[in-house]
C-alpha cells in the first residue's frame, strides 16, 4: 500500500521573537524540520515525504539541506494563505491511493512507534489521529466567568493524523471553513468518525523559546 | 496582611517508575521541592510556608534538608488521604486573617512574577488563579466519539490558587466530594466565583520522567 506524509511547515516565525521561521531554528545544530523529516523516514524507507513550505523560505531551505548534507528525499509544494490551503496544496502530489499521514513541522519529537501506530490503525479505521492525556487542570470560559471541567473527558490532539488518501482528497475537496482546526476536524465535517490513538507526549510543539528549550533538552 | 502559603506534596511517586516520591527528586542536585520552597521565600522573606507532607516522608524530608543545607523556614503539617484533606491540615496551621495560596510542591518553576500576581489581585478578588492557553488542539470525549471543540474557550489551571484566608477556610469546611478537584472547584461549590491571572508556561508539574528532563533543562 502506497505511504504518503505531508510535512506542513508555514511558519512565520513571529511568536518566536526571532528572525527565523520557527521550522528553521536549530536543535542539537540542526533545523527542527530536518529532524521532523528523519523520523519519518526512519519509520519506512519507502515513505514518499511532501514538505509544505512558503514558497519565499524554499531557496533558503534548500541551502540549509545543502549545508547540513541533508540527504533524506521530499518533494517540496507551496504552502498556502492557511493551514488548510498550505494540506491541500501537498495533497495534489499524493497521485497514488493508500494512506496519507499530515503532520507539524515543528514536532519532531514523534515517536516512530507513533507513527507506525496510526498508520497501521489507519489501514481498518481510515482515520486516526495521535492524543494524550490533557495533565492539568480545565476550566471552560462561559459567558459570565468560567467552570472547571474533568479533564478525563478531554484529550490533547497531535499528530500525525493518518487517513485514506482518498478519504482525505474528498475533505480537502470541501470549502473551507475557519472551523478546520485540523485534519480530523475537515474529515469529520463529512459525518465521518476520527479514531483515537494513544500518542507520545514527547511530540510537542515547538512554537515558543520555551518548547525549544524543552527540545533541546530532550535531544 | 499576613500572607501564607500551603505546600501541597503528596506524591507516592509511582507514576514515575521510581521508588523516590517525586517531590524528592533531584532536579540540579536538588530535590523539587526545595526549589518550590525557595521560589516562595523569593517572593515574600515573610511569608508563611507551610508545607504539607505524608506523616511517613517527613523524617526522610528532614534528612534531606540537614544533607542539604536547607534553610527556609517552614511548618510542616500532615499529608491526608485526599488532597483535600491535605490542604485542610495545613490550613489549619493558617492562624491569622490574610491571604492564603495553595500550590502544588512539584511545581517548582512558577515564577516570583506570577505568585506575586497572584496575591496582589487575590486582596481585590479574593480568589484568584493563574492560567495559560491551550495549546494543542482539545477534543472532547462524548457518549459515541469525540468533537473537536474551540481551544481559546478552554485555559489549563496551575498553581498557586490564592484566596482571602477565611473564604478558603469557610469552603474546606464543606463536606468533600470527589468534583473537587483542585482549590478552586472547592471555594465556587459556595458559588464564589474565581478570578484568572495570566500563569507562566515553565510552571509545570512534574509528575513523569519526561517532565523531569524537562524540568532540568528549565534550570
Amino acid at each position: 500500500m502506497k505511504k504518503s506524509v505531508i510535512i506542513v511547515a508555514g511558519g512565520k516565525g513571529l511568536r518566536m521573537g526571532s528572525e527565523l521561521p520557527k521550522q528553521f531554528l536549530p536543535i542539537g545544530g540542526k533545523p527542527v524540520l530536518m529532524h521532523t523529516l528523519e523520523v519519518f523516514r526512519k519509520y519506512d524507507a519507502s515513505l514518499q515525504i511532501i514538505l509544505v513550505l512558503p514558497k519565499e523560505q524554499q531557496g533558503f531551505w534548500r541551502q540549509l539541506c545543502e549545508e547540513h548534507g541533508f540527504d533524506v528525499e521530499h518533494l517540496i509544494a507551496d504552502g498556502g494563505g492557511t493551514r488548510f490551503h498550505s494540506v491541500k496544496n501537498g495533497l495534489a502530489l499524493v497521485r497514488e491511493p493508500g494512506l496519507v499521514g499530515v503532520h507539524d513541522g515543528v514536532r519532531p519529537f514523534v515517536s516512530v512507534e507513533v507513527i507506525q501506530r496510526c498508520y497501521d490503525l489507519a489501514e481498518e479505521q481510515k482515520a486516526v489521529i495521535p492524543v494524550v492525556d490533557v495533565v492539568e487542570t480545565l476550566r471552560h470560559l462561559t459567558d459570565d466567568g468560567s467552570e472547571t471541567v474533568s479533564r478525563n473527558d478531554y484529550k490533547l490532539v497531535q499528530t500525525p493524523q493518518v487517513f485514506e488518501t482518498e478519504l482525505l482528497k474528498r475533505a480537502y475537496a470541501q470549502e473551507f471553513t475557519p472551523f478546520f482546526t485540523d485534519d480530523a476536524s475537515v474529515v469529520e465535517a463529512m459525518g465521518i468518525p476520527v479514531y483515537l490513538a494513544e500518542g507520545n507526549r514527547e511530540n510537542i510543539k515547538i512554537t515558543t523559546p520555551f518548547d525549544l528549550k524543552v527540545g533541546s533538552a530532550l535531544l
